[in-house]
């Protein structure tokens, strides 16, 4: 008997049972309003990651260690946001039934609000620390309640005041801005104030959402509205690490666009960032 | 005073009220399922056609003859499929009002049920001819009534039996071109039986819709779904030709994804044949 | 239990135990001399063919109806061609004791050796028909003998005159046309003859080797070396329902390299040939 | 009445008689030795810079709070020098006379000859600052003398000596950096001086020349001649905003080039910068 | 000693002294209106001419078996059109002079003008054969008379009323389709009537001028005005090889734009296309 | 008599007998195991070299001042290892012979090996610099030996402990780096340590071995595996005017993968670095 052709991210080639974390792609991008095309990133990514290596010289560990489940993509309806999101929840709450901590591939950044859905019911007192180039706090974008430019604020709509933690924010609507006073800790630009937060957040349940956009054009090319002006990639690794001192319940990275990564430059910093994360978790 | 920027499809600047044709289009493509992109069809179009000159050869008329109007790009939001078909729907039925004909650049197939709406409330008798290399038939996609692989089928919710002509399907579900034998007339891979098809309708208001993936890949490669064993481009502008002799009260020409034309050749096409369409109903 | 995520091609998902056929990539692409990256073709067609529908117009037969297996990709050692084909002809060698057939995705054309070698074994009386642009009966190049440019010298050495048959020749040395003309059958241009062919080898066990470069550039651009002057993608349909009357004992197909598909027309293109191929041998 | 199609720059929709800038494209590049392209460069930035937002966080400043007014792209003719910079210099006579300043999209740097020597007219007393990677001194170039290599030489010879301040100059051949060090004031790599240079030409009329390619080719790749080396986009936006410190007569930002920026990343660095820098003068 | 490295097209490496045919390219591209880069064709052509054989199985002539220089490039300025025209016309008088036949490789088509200069000083009797899409025929394009657009009219200028043969024209303005009726013999679309013009030109002095989109754009993508609707590859040949039967005194291929050829296809047609006109001509 | 077409690097058209410098190509990738398409890169950097200038403003030295020697690029066959680097060691010792310093331009980083097997030879006492992202210190790579991921392992067979400096290196497998700690000096991510190594190995005979995807892929994104996370353009600048202090007694530089370099940046890039290496050298 031969085997059929299974298809993982590097290392995450574990069998569900014995796993504690567990890889998905969600492979949506209907709402994205400039450039599609984040609904091939979770694939991209699995291809690609094999031009990576399972250890990191960074945190001196190496994702043999671990044991990571990689469930594919799920399988989004175009077209029909509800009914995506649906999906995502659904499947989310299912892996956290099962006590494993789900790590999404997006797609578009509204996917997080799927798997916060779920993560809020389990964790009453969640809160999000939010990468992001852009501050994705309007209440409706263009008529719309459910888009990538809303999708924090739809987060911000199920877990309340002071829950929401953003970094590197480096556009957005002077209203957004405004708003955001009131209601999320917004640090413009870059990580600092980072460590005080992490100290701050100790022992809580943390959702983590990262906007690949945050890093700089120059390093991340690849995404649908490239935003110049970012973090660098080792500014973001010893990010990553310093999320890594927190409780992480869940967690997603976002808006890769291979369409747009002629040289696979930016799919290769997706897979590292996605590497050092889990690594960093573990 | 120096003029603002005005930018219209070549040969295309007259005013609203003295032209008899309205062009305009319809930048959507979120229920697209496999490469989204046509959302940026119509823009690049305005832009390269200028590449083009507005006199054909083929049919020995010049588009500088006619009275055509360009209204720019409807905004329609993206992931709200019900919205953007609600505002193509009133766009062509204002159009429709002042005794024009609507001329609509896709976007994606799906645009062309927002138009449809509109024209076959003012023509209860009206026919659809329909040149594509897929079916569009299906009732559902994933459980989802409104998207592109369903097109013809909500057509026909509207229209009802033996209103729909189909030419050169050569892509679709076993289940679709069974359904389509008792509902709709397709004739698959080409254009036979055309001409007789014209004679037939002469004098009916028909509304045409034109996918530009019934052309081959080779001549039009530009496009979400590329099908192997398509038309020619000859064979496509003789059929256009035909087209014209028959009473046009709307049409749209879909599915130019720009973002897979390199070469720009798709985009030279797709120009070249919204040039002499607009020649032949004239 | 959540399940891994299988990558299979479009309607190849059946067990390894009750299917007849077994498609496997050969991503190898070493001896390549103008431009390499065919290595990618098997990975990028299951990704990309999930763009097709499992039924065939042309046919009239749907691969929902069949059982094949997808087994993925051999691994193989780039720079080292004798381990390579040794991995082919080991894997090819276990599919045929099953009394399976062997359908292999390329890679440059030098894989075909791998799997003839294991084909001729089991089949001494074999013949072999081989559509592409390239004669590929050069006896070395540059020095070397094994190459993608003497492949059909190589699988002359084992079953020797009057058993390979060529069609759509269009480029090679005048030494090579030379040398053809006393050990095979040579068509240049064109499929003429084939029907001949077909019917003088009924019976016999064939195994049909197809570089997709004997399409003409205009409908597969994306290959290694684009020839100019070749067939057209109705021609090649017709002519593999042709091949599909024989007894085609293990087949291949070549020469795909999607990094130079930047629409990825030439993936569509493969994948509609594959599915053609498959359902043309049930 | 439906209205014509009008294309802005984000946030330049005023007209003409209530604007106090006035933005206009110069497409011109026959002069281009290496890679030509920047004739795309309007169209394009107007198309893509709807990805931006109108809010700027870093100067806390908003693009809907001005009035500017966006006057599209020239008609230039190719191959006849002259007469391009003929009717780039007729349309910025215009606008200076009206008391508007005028902000050139280029184009290939010569351009801004044609504009200089309609401001110059105006401003016999004018300074010019210039931030490039090359130094553009050539007194001709092959041979011939209105050329973008020697653009700076040809402006030498409207105002003279000491009235040139250039920065990032990191490319260029002996004997044009020898000849600079007589008439023009060099700063090689960064904008070291650039505060006192400022403060020195505090109420004197400037006129400001951005070749983009001034930026580091990671951070903007799309340009004809990329050179290594440059500086950040950060570094960039600090030295606009000392700029906007003083009194901005006219100015221009050139050498876009869209068919080296497959990502959209440097197209979108120029459409901030082009941001910053209107809202720097504001 | 070791070598210098020689650069030649594929199997044009012999001697100036020696050689019938002289090869050398003329990159220039200022003139062109819409997407400039055929500057880059003759340096591209070179070097892919290496995927190619030397051996043409169309004609079962060897480039091996003639003696053919090839020169490089000519140093042409960029923006001085009259400088550029005079370097190509300078040495195609050389190598008339010595007796040899020239063979320019362009560049736009402008390139043309050139050496016509040259070859129609020294065949008072010459005539022109051109293979276009584009008629040519303006008198001045935005005012500019020695352009891309008005070459032929510029030959016209030189040789005058009924020496002119187009063949495929398929785009230009009314006006030029006019004026050309009076003046030049013009074939619509295709090749029709060739075979008349070789025979009534037997013996005759004739420039053969080719431009690459006369080719379809599904051939021939890599051009800067695509044009639908033209003729075959193997149309072509076959053309050529009735060229082949007159006395050709010069000849050019002229407009293949490498920027736009992503998968190669057009420059592989561009060498072929080249290969099969110097085995023509021997 | 006219000339042929010679084509050198840049600055590099020196005739063998006087030049001390020896520039070649080794186009060779076969083992690369991700993606190919290093063997362009010697003879796109000849094309593209001529948009920089011979004169240096880093290190105020000009190429025009230096005798340098290009010799095209060996012929390599692709898919024999083991006569590709005969060839290289051939080539490498005569130019060892006549007493003059190789340059190599890769190629995949294994070409080294071939270069390594000379110089070695030569000087008994060598000592290697090893700029890289990636260890290359893996014993065997899927079984092999000679493969791009082992040559500094081979190159340690040659030459053995303590004679091996490694830079940058921030990629590999954990048993790569345990042992490299018995084996080689290694440097991870960055220079730190680089004047020491330089002071120590003063008078001694160095090759120099740069694989540019030392750098982070924003700079250098053309490259076969980019790995995020490298060092920058002007740091790498500094540190091979450091290496000029020593006396470089051969060196090569590798990896560039043109396929990859949309925008050409990386290939300008290569080239700028290739002049600050040979400027250093003299």
């Amino acid at each position: 008997m031969l085997n059929k052709n299974i298809e993982t991210f590097l290392g995450c080639d574990n069998d569900y049972g014995e796993s504690g974390i567990v890889v998905f792609g969600a492979p949506f991008d209907s709402t994205t309003s400039f450039r599609p095309g984040t609904r091939f990133a979770s694939k991209t990514m699995r291809g690609e990651s094999y031009g990576l290596e399972t250890y990191s010289p960074y945190q001196d560990k190496d994702l043999e260690d671990l044991a990571i489940f990689d469930g594919g993509d799920l399988e989004l309806c175009f077209g029909d946001t509800q009914k995506a999101l649906a999906v995502i929840e659904s499947y989310t709450t299912r892996v956290l039934r099962d006590e494993k901590t789900p790590v999404m591939i997006g797609g578009e950044h509204l996917v997080t609000l799927g798997a916060v859905r779920a993560v809020a019911r389990k964790y009453p007192d969640l809160h999000v620390i939010h990468f992001d180039a852009h501050a994705d706090l309007r209440d409706d974008y263009l008529g719309v309640t459910l888009s990538h430019a809303t999708v924090l604020h739809r987060v911000w709509d199920l877990i309340g005041d002071n829950r929401i933690y953003q970094f590197g924010i480096r556009s957005g609507e002077r209203s957004e801005f405004q708003w955001g006073k009131d209601h999320v800790t917004t640090q413009k630009f870059n990580f600092n104030g980072l460590a005080e937060v992490v100290k701050k957040l100790q022992g809580k349940p943390v959702y983590f959402t990262l906007d690949l956009d945050i890093l700089d054009p120059s390093v991340f090319p690849g995404t649908g509205t490239p935003e110049p002006g970012g973090v660098g990639f080792l500014e973001l690794l010893e990010a990553i690490q310093k999320i890594g001192e927190l409780n992480i319940v869940g967690c997603d990275i976002d808006e890769l666009s291979p369409v747009y990564d002629q040289s696979g430059a930016s799919t290769a910093v997706a897979c590292k960032v996605l590497r050092e994360l889990l690594l960093a978790m573990a």
